[in-house]
């Protein structure tokens, strides 16, 4: 059977990598699956990287990692909070527990009947999305928070250069139309 | 004829109740329709719930009230203002007269050629929507502000365990895909 | 409490009203909701009236008929049959009936685990929605198969003419882009 | 003040812009707005251009005719009839009249007000796009059914092989994920 | 590097599993990615199973064929032709070729500079999605025609009722709202 | 060939008008796209203005300046980023230059091969939509920040009444079906 943890992972950070490696060993016979979610979003402040990209540090991360028995799906924003589990239902191959922080993620799965796990962060001071993303942006130390091969793959990718630029941009909508 | 109040009643309250017999008892051959708006909304701190559950909330507290000649209609966001009026006209039946005491609301109807009514709202400051989920959400005094039968059904749904998730929710998106 | 009756309406004919009066006779103490679906199309040869005219012909016909305990409500398509029960969970009241002689419509809600009964349609020949567009655009009888009071709507808004311009209409695709 | 002919344009031929010329003459004060419908859509059989290039159509024959006094505004759909008019007043400037053959398109202007003309269409059986497609499929002749600049034009984008292409293409949906 | 496989699996037959393990035999270095089309469409005749049905079909005859190598994911469509490659550009990791037999899917991935492979499709009289979906609605053999294990799913999931509902389903529109 | 000043244009104030000089004055022989971005978006405090009305600001100021070799394309938003320019080039005529001070619109023109170039913005302290538009609303000085027929115009529409209503409107969301 399956077990699904669902995030945005902009980036995947280490915080992410020790996630899902603490699931895959306590459930060794199951597959996870990794839900990339608001795959619809990219190069905005809060989602600077598109879903492939985040798939492909995905995959580095894990076999970096050697880490087997992960299946990783990108998942577009539905935008409607009483259908997103029956979304996800009809979107992935069936799973039978939820792992995950979310409040919400957490009631909207009790409430149609899963399991729910949620397990502990780690460093969350500093494996957290946005302080990785503004110290990416400003130049601070960001790449001893990440696994080594989605470091490289930033860079690979000009990725402070890229959220550099955002954070320059156009507040408060964040549209390219607007010069 | 008709007359038409739209509102998002999240929560319906007394003081929408009292609004509602208002205009009744003013115009008592026409009917009212009373437009849920947003209504693809729900399990976000603005607007916790869905429309179904506005409808049956409306529905209980007329009954109670012993108050009749009234239509509820759910009407989902179009996103467009300039074409906001249009869109009503086309998913209501004809109305001849608006109710309501938002500016943009009077502003676009009037343009229309639409007579808009602004009826005096009661008790403005226990009698607010927002105030009233920030109750709900915070173990706060909220039944004396809601029609008895509306408390009742809120119980019944755990609206207040839902208000209080929703407030604990992923700021400043508040979507659930985001642990 | 009540069940659910759906269907497009284009128009609301006499079968119809003989669905929802058995309907209210053999259930007089519950409500029924009848759904106006496809609401957002309109001006089309298969669905050639705005949901707020399909509302208002259902009003007018329950009133002549002196029919009470019904709800009207637009239901506009989401177009993803399997989030469309709980899409109708969300948007309308709770139900715990369905009435429908649709295959689909019935897999679906029973697949949810609702009841669905499908009650006998009458003189399908005479009655049935396709026929008797086609009967308004080319001038052939179709008053007797309606009430007297949607008979007498549909010639206030022109639908005769209506009906003719758009069985001309721009063939295979209907929209009015396309001189 | 201005007019407004609204089409698709698949591709803009020669008797379109006999419909501008004729239109110009008749009213040399006013400018002519020229709607591309179906804006969105491209690379399938019925709407093999991209708004792009059908844009570039028109400017070149414009040119190559010394016509002036046309703007060119590429107009997505909207897909929702009763909506359309309104939809089109809040996207282009003012415009008091509209030159079309197509009967909704009359219909539904002339409910909202508008002057509605039907200019003669010439040479119908040769000058009508869905043929001007299907020669262009098929190697038959249709170089003389255009503008020379849009066929030199239609050369230059590789346009026979891309219809013939389409032509082939998946019956009966026309989308590319489907092998 | 990685190659991509896009098709809608309604459902994944012997034909599908043939053509992934001839580009796994002639690129075992590579991955292959393989893309669920149309992934929102479900319960229509045309796309009956969900993209999750699908999903799993592929995993378990994947695993039963013992074929690794393979990354499976759900793709919704985009429904504009012109921003359909740019499109999975953005959702799916790095690919490097693309296979396919469909006309237009090899026109706009050579347009955006891809070598596109079309590998010999075998029994294509047999291994067809319309003509196993018929057999599946019409109680004709079909078995022999899916891998072993997507046969016993179909079983699990009652294809053959589905498929044959469908089947009488509301012509020519197959939306559930149309009694 | 054409050369691409994309923005909003709430209104288009004497900056807009200068910068579309100094590029005609630059590249006399090309034709400029003005195009008109979040087309869909009005009647909110920050987008108040149609396209239309846009359209028409732009269309009156080009005329007093006696500017020509331009063409006017309202833009609608397509909100995901990494489409963004795929998108503009299926919707315009072929261009090969952009104009922009935006640094994401400048990030995601370079990434697809296109010039780019910053013109210097004048008297951005007055000249700068957001600060207009207050002024408009609150009955400060702003006739002088843009061309003249552009002052006329916004007078024709009301556009300080409107722009105070806007500025009074509920919220933090902007819609008017919240009253």
């Amino acid at each position: 059977m399956r077990g699904l943890l669902i995030g945005r992972f902009q980036p995947f950070h280490a915080g992410h990598l020790g996630l899902v490696r603490a699931i895959r060993e306590r459930r060794p016979d199951d597959v996870l699956l990794v839900g990339i979610g608001s795959a619809e979003e990219a190069y905005t402040p809060e989602n600077p990287f598109t879903a492939g990209e985040r798939f492909e540090m995905i995959d580095r991360a894990l076999r970096e990692a050697r880490l087997s028995g992960v299946e990783i799906v990108p998942v577009a924003d539905i935008r409607r909070h009483a259908l997103w589990v029956r979304y996800l239902e009809g979107l992935l191959p069936p799973f039978r527990e939820v792992y995950t922080n979310n409040p919400l993620t957490r009631l909207l799965f009790e409430q149609a009947g899963y399991p729910v796990e949620s397990p502990a962060l780690i460093e969350r001071d500093r494996l957290e999305g946005a302080k990785i993303r503004e110290a990416l942006a400003t130049n601070s130390p960001w790449r001893d928070r990440l696994p080594g091969s989605v470091g490289r793959y930033l860079d690979e990718i000009g990725a402070p250069a890229r959220l550099a630029t955002l954070r320059k941009g156009p507040a408060p909508a964040d549209r390219p139309e607007r010069p």
